[in-house]
C-alpha cells in the first residue's frame, strides 16, 4: 500500500531522527559510572539512576537538564552521601556537555530536508518533545532551521499532542506524516490519530522509549534518512 | 487616550502577574545563603550567583529548573568545593519546591478573569517566558486554565516573540493588549511591536528583569488586576 496521497505535512521527530542524540546521554552514565565507582560498586547504578529519572519526569520532564538534576540527585544518593563537590561540579560538567550537544544532522538528513524543501510539496515541521530552549538551540546548531516551517516542542507526544499539531497546521490527521525513531512516541499515536508514518529505527535507545515492535498499514519503515524520498 | 478599542486579544504574562512567584526564589537565595554560611562569609554570594545565572542563561534559560542548577553550581563554586554532598541535596530539594509551586492566583486574578471570559469580547491567552513543563504545571496547578484559549510559552520575550503571537492568533500588533508586571519583558517589547500595554508592578522584582520607568500612551499603569475590568 503506497503512501496516503492526501500527505499535507510532514513532521519530523528531531533527537536521534535528524541527529544523534541518545548515545552521548549513554556515554554519559557511563562516565557518571566511572565516577561513582570511586564510591561503591556500581553494577546496579544504572537502574538505580533510570528509577530516579522516572521519579522526576512529572517535575522535569524530559531533556538534558533534566537528566543532568537527576544525575546530580543520583550521585548523592548512591554514594550515601559521600560524593564530593568536586565530583558534583564534573557531573555538571558532563551535563552541560549535552545541554551544547552539537546536533550535527545524520547521514542524508540535510540533503534530503533539501530537497523536500525546494520541492515545496509539503509543509515540513520539526515536532520534539523536550526542553524548550535546549531543543531551540540545538536546531539552531543544526543548521537544519532553515528547511523548516514550523518547530513544535512539547512537554509529551500523546495522541492529544499529534492533534494540536494538526490543528495549529490546519490539518486533518489524515494528511500527517510523522518521521521518526521512536515507535512508543513518534509511530504508535501518529497512527492512533490516523496520521501516516515513518519509521527509521535508531541503533541506541532509551529505554524508557522502546516498546514491542508491531506492523501498519500506514506505517512504513526504513533504513537511512534519504529513503524517504523513495516514499513520498 | 483610553485604551484602544481594536483590541482583540489579551496575553496575558505568568509569573508574577497571575501568581506571586519571585518572592519564593529570593526566598530560597535566603536559604542556600544560610547554608553557605556553614561554610564562608556570604557578604557577596548572592552578587555571585547572579553571575552564574547570567552565564547559564544562554544554556539553561529561565526557570525553577534553571535555577536550581545555578544554584548548586554557585554553591560548589562558592565553597571552594568544600560543600557537602548531604547540602547539596537540601539545594535541590529547595529547587523542587520551586518546581512544585502552587500557584495560586493573585487578589482578584480568577474573578477578573472568569468575568472576561464569560464576555467572550476578547480571546484570552496566557503569554510567558521559561521552561515548558515548569510553566505547563503551574497553569495547571492555579485553576486558571479554562479561562485562556491558548498558552505561549517561550524562551524569551522579545518584539519579534510578540509579533509570533499575534500571528498565531491571526490578529495585527494593534489588536494586541499585553497584561503584566515586568516593563522590560512584558510592557516595552509589547509596545515596541504597536500593541498596547496594562502594566502592574509587583513588589518583588528579579534585578535581571529591572529597567527605568517610563510613560507611553499605550501603555496603562493599574494597582491591583481587577482594575482591568476599569479599562477594557
Amino acid at each position: 500500500m503506497p503512501i496516503n496521497q492526501a500527505i499535507k505535512v510532514i513532521a519530523f521527530d528531531a533527537d536521534d531522527t535528524l541527529w544523534d542524540n541518545e548515545p552521548y546521554f549513554r556515554q554519559t552514565e557511563d562516565e557518571l559510572c566511572q565516577i561513582m565507582a570511586e564510591y561503591r560498586d556500581v553494577s546496579d547504578f544504572k537502574k538505580y539512576l533510570f528509577g530516579i529519572e522516572m521519579d522526576n519526569m512529572p517535575d522535569y520532564g524530559y531533556g538534558a537538564v533534566a537528566f543532568t538534576m537527576s544525575l546530580i540527585e543520583s550521585s548523592i544518593k548512591y554514594s550515601d552521601g559521600k560524593i564530593s563537590a568536586s565530583d558534583i561540579g564534573r557531573i555538571i560538567e558532563l551535563g552541560r556537555k549535552l545541554v551544547r550537544l552539537s546536533a550535527t544532522p545524520l547521514a542524508g538528513v540535510a540533503e534530503t530536508l533539501k530537497v523536500l524543501h525546494q520541492r515545496s510539496r509539503y509543509q515540513l515541521v520539526v515536532f520534539t518533545k523536550g526542553e524548550l530552549l535546549t531543543q531551540e538551540n540545538k536546531l539552531k546548531r543544526s543548521g537544519l532551521l532553515p528547511y523548516f516551517d514550523r518547530v513544535f516542542i512539547t512537554t509529551d507526544k500523546q495522541p492529544d499532542d499529534y492533534r494540536k499539531v494538526c490543528h495549529e497546521m490546519g490539518i486533518a490527521p489524515e494528511e500527517l506524516l510523522m518521521v521518526g525513531n521512536s515507535l512508543r512516541s513518534d509511530i504508535q499515536p501518529a497512527l492512533e490519530v490516523g496520521a501516516s508514518a515513518i519509521y527509521i529505527p535508531s541503533e541506541v535507545m532509551w529505554q524508557h522509549e522502546i516498546i514491542e515492535h508491531f506492523e501498519h498499514e500506514r506505517m512504513f519503515q526504513i533504513v537511512t534518512f534519504s529513503q524517504i524520498l523513495d516514499l513520498v
